[in-house]
């Protein structure tokens, strides 16, 4: 009694309006079209992002829509011309796509693929620039390019990660989004060399995956900044060796860590999506070669500044996407370390 | 008649106040303590730095002193404990020091020497804390560790680059600054690659080095921007292939570039000190990879702003200081390959 080709309806947590309770509606997923493939997601988790987007501050929010990034399942059927999966592969749905062909793909310097990039920020897919799924005839949108919060999904090939079948996919479905963003971002990113001080701010799942990358990386100080001191317990499983709670200090934050560390951290990341955290991550570096990189999302119109001569004097200010991860081809190379149980790195 | 030992009275051009005419006068130079070294200045070139501490803008520039830190001279005397560079070498003063021993020197990642910055910025000698420049007893700050405004200058030992004595001074005293601090911009910050498309802000010294070092490099385009045309014409002979004047178009200037070039440059440089060029700058760089060098020394108390998303989208942003080049190591040999008039790299 195969699916295949046939419109599916299944449950979904369909957001209708911003800031209001998802509904768990019946959905119709129509089959995939050339280039895509229709998941059926086991297993997803809630991130930062959706959550955002959900709460109408995302000038480019679309509704309605199913939202959801972070999840693992098992392809259900693929549509003309997919040949790198096939049903039943298990995979990881990736927001970032890699298409390998694309100006940016072929750079070797980004993991930003552009490829259906115009078609997921519209909330259709690429092919008929449409939306799979509907209810009662109604289009619902894509989010991401993902839409997890669903029983079956549709996206493009570009988009799907075929990792190893014996992996759990409860556990792994992690690596669709904020783990492999703090690690990378660490490990590609700011490539983080063994005896550097890291300064991680916010210790959310983000900033967790960012202190386990940089103690995998031989990091010799992490410390963690948090205003929930609640944060602090856990995080000392991650590799977080020191605790600064910002509301403990009467000088700025940045201060508070170059007193800390003789001159300012090695290395920073910012995992919260504050501006101005942003700016007191890039001032605690240490002058000369301290790196600071923003992973944190702020919300829409807000803008970070500093003195150019913090720039002058050898720091650097970047950020990551993904943690610099090429999907397609890193995602399942993420699963086979896990699966190892190795330490990381 | 050596002079060794002795005060000498010279001639040297006295900033006695903020933007008031340079006053030539009469001024006794105290020998050269340990660690220091006297030199007798035969040419001297002026940088935007000097106007600006004249200005008074500078917060933290100090009066009455003698400006001037891009020149080239010949050992007169040096003090106990100097090994590396003797009476009659052949020198280029460095505002930027290199002590080869701070954390700074030794850490491999900077050129910014810490060793002698607190008595520098402090317009006197590490030694004593005091000027060896006085007029009639009333001492006159040192500038920027050089003070080559005067026909004999001392300076710290780690402050001297000793250099071929067959290289015309003339010529080379304009390796003190500003040409070193737009090549390093390209070569050591941005590390620009064969193919890259490059844009340079502002075609005065600094950024007519940054286009010869990017033609060197290999850059496929060297775009020039500049609001006073006159400038193109000479920037020809420095490897600038296009020229953009920002009062041609109604369109942000970074808007303008990323038209011109399929999505943005691979690296800019800001040469200027302007901050909203500075952002302009930024974000003419392409999504990904695109990497801005802030040169230009920007009014005190200004700041440079953008949307965190030009970061996390893969935009770097960095700064510059002497361009990277560790002076008493690397100074000897750019006045070498100036030397061997072979193509710069
Ligand atoms: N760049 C990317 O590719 C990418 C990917 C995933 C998530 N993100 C972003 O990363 C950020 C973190 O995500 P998360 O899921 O870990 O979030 P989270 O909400 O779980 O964690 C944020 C942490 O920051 C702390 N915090 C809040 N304000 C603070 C302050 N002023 N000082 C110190 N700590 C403070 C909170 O107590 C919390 O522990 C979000 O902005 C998210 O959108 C970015
Ligand atoms: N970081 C360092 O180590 C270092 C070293 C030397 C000089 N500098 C700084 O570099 C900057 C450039 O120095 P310079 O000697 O080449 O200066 P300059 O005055 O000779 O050249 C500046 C050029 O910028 C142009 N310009 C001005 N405003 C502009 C605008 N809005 N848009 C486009 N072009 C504009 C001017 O027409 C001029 O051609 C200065 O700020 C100087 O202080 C920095
Ligand atoms: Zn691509
Ligand atoms: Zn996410
Ligand atoms: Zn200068
Ligand atoms: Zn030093």
């Amino acid at each position: 009694m195969s699916t295949e080709g046939q419109v599916i309806t299944c449950k979904a947590a369909v957001a209708w309006e911003p800031n209001k309770p998802l509904v768990i509606e019946d959905v119709q997923v129509a089959p995939p079209q050339a280039g895509e493939v229709r998941i059926k997601i086991l297993f997803t988790a809630l991130c930062h992002t959706d959550a955002y987007t959900w709460s109408g501050k995302d000038p480019e929010g679309l509704f309605p829509c199913i939202l959801g990034h972070e999840a693992a399942g098992i392809v259900e059927s693929v549509g003309e011309g997919v040949t790198e999966v096939q049903p039943g592969d298990h995979v990881i749905p990736c927001y970032q796509a890699e298409c390998r062909e694309c100006k940016f793909c072929k750079s070797g310097k980004t993991n930003l693929c552009g490829k259906v990039r115009g078609a997921t920020g519209a909330g259709v897919m690429m092919n008929d620039r449409k939306s799979r799924f509907s209810i009662n005839g109604k289009p619902i949108y894509h989010f991401m390019g993902t839409s997890t919060f669903s029983q079956y999904t549709v996206v493009h090939d570009v988009s799907v990660a075929k990792i190893d079948p014996q992996a759990p996919l409860d556990k792994v479905c992690l690596l669709g989004c904020g783990v492999p963003t703090g690690l990378g971002a660490v490990w590609n990113t700011a490539k983080v060399e063994p005896g550097s001080i890291v300064a991680v701010f916010g210790l959310g799942t983000v900033g967790l995956a960012v202190a386990e990358g940089a103690k995998a990386a031989g990091a010799s100080r992490v410390i963690g900044i948090d205003i929930d001191p609640k944060k602090f317990d856990r995080a000392k499983n991650f590799g977080v060796t020191e605790f600064v709670n910002p509301k403990d200090h009467d000088k700025p934050i940045q201060q508070v860590l170059v007193d800390l560390t003789d001159g300012g951290v090695d290395y920073s990341f910012e995992c919260i999506g504050n501006v101005s955290v942003m700016r007191a991550a890039l001032e605690c570096c240490h002058k000369g070669w301290g790196t600071s990189v923003i992973v944190g999302v702020a919300a829409s119109g807000q803008e970070i500044s500093t003195r150019p001569f913090q720039l002058v004097t050898g720091r650097v200010w970047k950020g990551t996407a993904f943690g610099g991860f090429k999907s397609r081809s890193q995602v399942p190379w993420l699963v086979d370390k896990y699966m190892k149980k190795v330490n990381l790195m």
